[in-house]
């Protein structure tokens, strides 16, 4: 057997107890009653440290070295390279630092629960002082081994090839004119009128019309489920995708568009290669990718006047409602589209969305990197806010530096996956409606209610491409470039102006 | 550490694996789509190998031989004595003897599927041959460990200490007087008439009237759930103990006392001991006993006068249908103690399913022990019917020897359980209305609606009594004689006469 079999058949094994965890991190999510938590969190422990051993088994250096001398074809070089990528991103951090990472980080975000309850910053820097230590020392070990800045390693982590350089680049772009079209939108949407939904929206209606939808998105159902946890989530595994989402029986807007955005992230996974099942390169390229895959089915398709006409019809039918105005196609739209400056990143809209990603970038680049310290957060933090959207947050930390969770187990480096996606999923829009092959109209497909040329062209050029590229080559083979924040731009102006 | 410490350390380490293992299997029987098959399974075979290693870990045969010289309590020397005998039940049978079994038992299962409906046998005698085969050596190794006769050392894998010779005096006391007593049920019901419930009856209506029955029987919901799969089973782990159902649209009945039955499972793993979790002394003691809580709930308490009026005035309030006759006490009491002579045994009433178990166990007695071959089997069974229900099976082969799904994969052994677990069940309730110190009347607590005194008794006697006893010193400790089948007599003639 070559060593690279070997690898490729422990990379399968290490997948079988990939599997486990990722449907008991499900179930606990969506099944488990409150008093099976600590025999769960046990037996997850148990399975994450025996992850971890197979992860960093001392053979593999040597069946790595050989497996490089091997003739392999390019997809296997690839599959190689992804399967070291895994190798040295578990091996790289010392396993006391990991300990004591997760220990400090549970301590932090255990203790946030209330802290940010109560806007209690003083109790909660008395434990975050010290996951930004642990997070800055992981950032040092991980750069010399990579040769790139800390805070580019942490990027590495989940957006491997994106760095400081490109980020800065992109979001200075951004930043020189999102302010501005956020005025200019809000001073447009002034004089609209919205009517909001109100009344009783059973979770069981709202459950059957997402299945609708979901429908129409063309989940795969043989691979996949819908299930409600506390907070929405794509987990599970390829070929059995486990989607969730939170209903609201007051209004059914979020939790329907929530629905949208997951069965985005699971199409991706439904849709990765066969041929790699099991296998790093088989896995999804990165959290920006992923995310470019959730938001483009919740940006570019959703929020589309043609899929809100099927929304409208659909919910209107759902509730039984066809001539209550909420379910106009009109108010519909604007519901969905309606722009508001808000504290919340969570709570954000499409617009306003990335300024609250930048202000996190910059903040948690200046930390990592050791420029600013963690008692300069709050301030800088209110500067920001005002800078970017005209609200202070001064005094107001819950509603400011600590109303994530990311920073709290020193997630440090994931938030900027949020806008890429973004920016990519309107790049493949931008290429979806330019390219002369496509031989169909982007909203028209929309609109016929069958989607699947635009599907077909995400399968070709995103799922099935797995992790084979690196993400600047996936996306060149994609739409021609390199991620280019214009078309976000373009789409934003051309949809809220 | 001691060895007595290192051993518990390593059945805790077990524990989590088996954990995992478990939630994997209740999903993929209650939640799992079809596609997510083939994963599944190559995730929980890579899990039960993992499970196999650290079960026969080399070094496990010293650290018992060391452990066993070591100063210890009574409880520790139990749960030394359990550690053990799961060790040795993992390492007394070859691997690849297991590895045989598993692929012939696949193969036969798998072909039987559709060779049961075909009713051919001679399809099917060709797979089973070899499971047969491969079933009599196992028994035969077991029993060359054990010091026990083959068909004793299959008995010991489900019923730890039950033997042929206790077996057969049981069971021959019951063939003396069940044939008799069929007949003279059969002709006392005759003039009895029946309303039988039809029409619809929603599924969401029969889960919420099983809900409140699991409340009536003290359920614990925050350790535990209640989901669908085609065949009903009760699994998960002792704090989140997830049993299913399947409901019939057409009748509400069997899925009632099917929940009935599935929470007696699921009090028992609820109940086992804290102190021991993780151990095998904290675990249930046998298959015989577990059926014992399952039966002693569906049976006992659940088929009983009072506890029919519950169910008359529950499934009445849940079905909207108070004047229905069908809702009636006296007529659900009918229908839940109605007797009739079928070939199936699962769905066999309380009186007739000795006779089905019995038979099974002469036949796979004599099949395993080298006294019958496999090819003697239909006539046999045809034979064995006629003698205890004056039924003939000849050429019937599918409603005959091919009904059950246990022997195809060489079950052998376990079809006892099912009628020791009706036997335990009869002299507990004997126990318990016999004890002066009880201080209630079994029927009245069950009418009174708080069961809590018929389940303290329990929990003291049986529940958290796990595997610290032998199952002989279990029943003794709580009934004050070992296994008498006298008390299942008296009951089903009490009941039924």
């Amino acid at each position: 057997m070559s060593h690279y079999d070997k690898l490729t058949s422990h990379y399968q094994t290490l997948s079988h107890f990939n599997h486990a965890q990722a449907m008991l991190g499900w179930d606990a999510a969506a099944n488990m009653p409150s008093g099976g938590s600590e025999a769960r969190s046990n037996a997850m422990a148990e399975l994450s440290v025996h992850i971890h051993r197979l992860s960093t088994q001392p053979q593999l250096e040597e069946w790595f070295g050989n497996a490089e001398q091997e003739s392999l074809s390019t997809e296997q070089k690839a599959s190689l390279r992804e399967m070291k990528r895994q190798w040295q991103q578990a091996t790289m951090v010392p396993e006391d630092l990991v300990q004591a990472q997760s220990i400090a980080g549970s301590k932090c975000e255990h203790a946030w629960r209330t802290q940010r309850q109560e806007n209690d910053w003083t109790g909660f820097e008395k434990n975050w002082k010290e996951v930004v230590a642990l997070s800055r020392e992981e950032a040092k070990i991980r750069g010399a081994a990579l040769g790139l800045t800390p805070y580019d390693a942490m990027l590495d982590k989940y957006e491997p090839g994106t760095t400081t350089a490109s980020l800065n680049t992109l979001f200075t772009d951004v930043k020189t004119w999102l302010p501005e079209l956020i005025e200019n939108v809000l001073e447009k949407q002034k004089s609209e009128s919205i009517i909001l939904p109100s009344g009783t929206f059973s979770t069981a209606t709202q459950k059957a019309l997402g299945l609708e939808v979901m429908k129409l998105l063309q989940f795969d159902f043989d691979r996949g489920r819908l299930d409600q946890s506390v907070h929405p989530f794509c987990g599970g595994v390829p070929t059995d995708v486990r989607i969730t989402t939170r209903y609201d029986e007051q209004d059914f807007v979020q939790a329907l568009m929530g629905i949208v955005h997951e069965t985005g992230h699971a199409r991706y996974e439904q849709g990765l290669p066969k041929a790699f099942a099991g296998l790093p390169v088989g896995e999804a390229r990165s959290m920006g990718i992923h995310e470019s895959q959730s938001l483009f089915f919740e940006m570019q398709i959703g929020r589309s006047k043609p899929f809100i006409s099927h929304l409208s019809r659909l919910s209107a039918d759902a509730f039984n409602a066809h001539n209550d105005p909420v379910f106009a196609e009109d108010n519909l739209y604007k519901i969905y589209t309606q722009v508001e400056k808000g504290f919340i990143r969570v709570d954000a809209d499409e617009l306003t969305y990335p300024a609250h990603v930048i202000l996190r970038y910059e903040i948690e680049r200046d930390l990592i990197n050791g420029v600013i310290e963690h008692t300069d957060v709050p301030a800088l933090w209110d500067e920001k806010m005002k800078a970017a959207l005209g609200i202070s947050t001064k005094d107001n930390y819950k509603n400011g530096c600590m109303q994530d969770i990311h920073w709290t187990d020193g997630a440090f480096g994931y938030f900027p996956s949020y806008t890429l996606g973004a920016m990519y999923a309107a790049q493949y829009k931008a290429t979806l409606i330019q390219n002369v092959d496509f031989g169909c109209d982007f909203d028209m497909a929309i609109q016929s209610g069958d989607l699947s040329p635009i599907f077909q062209w995400l399968s070709d050029n995103i799922w099935t491409q797995a992790s084979l590229h690196t993400t600047d080559e996936l996306v060149k083979r994609a739409t021609g470039e390199t991620l280019n924040a214009v078309h976000f731009r373009k789409h934003l102006e051309g949809r809220y102006l």
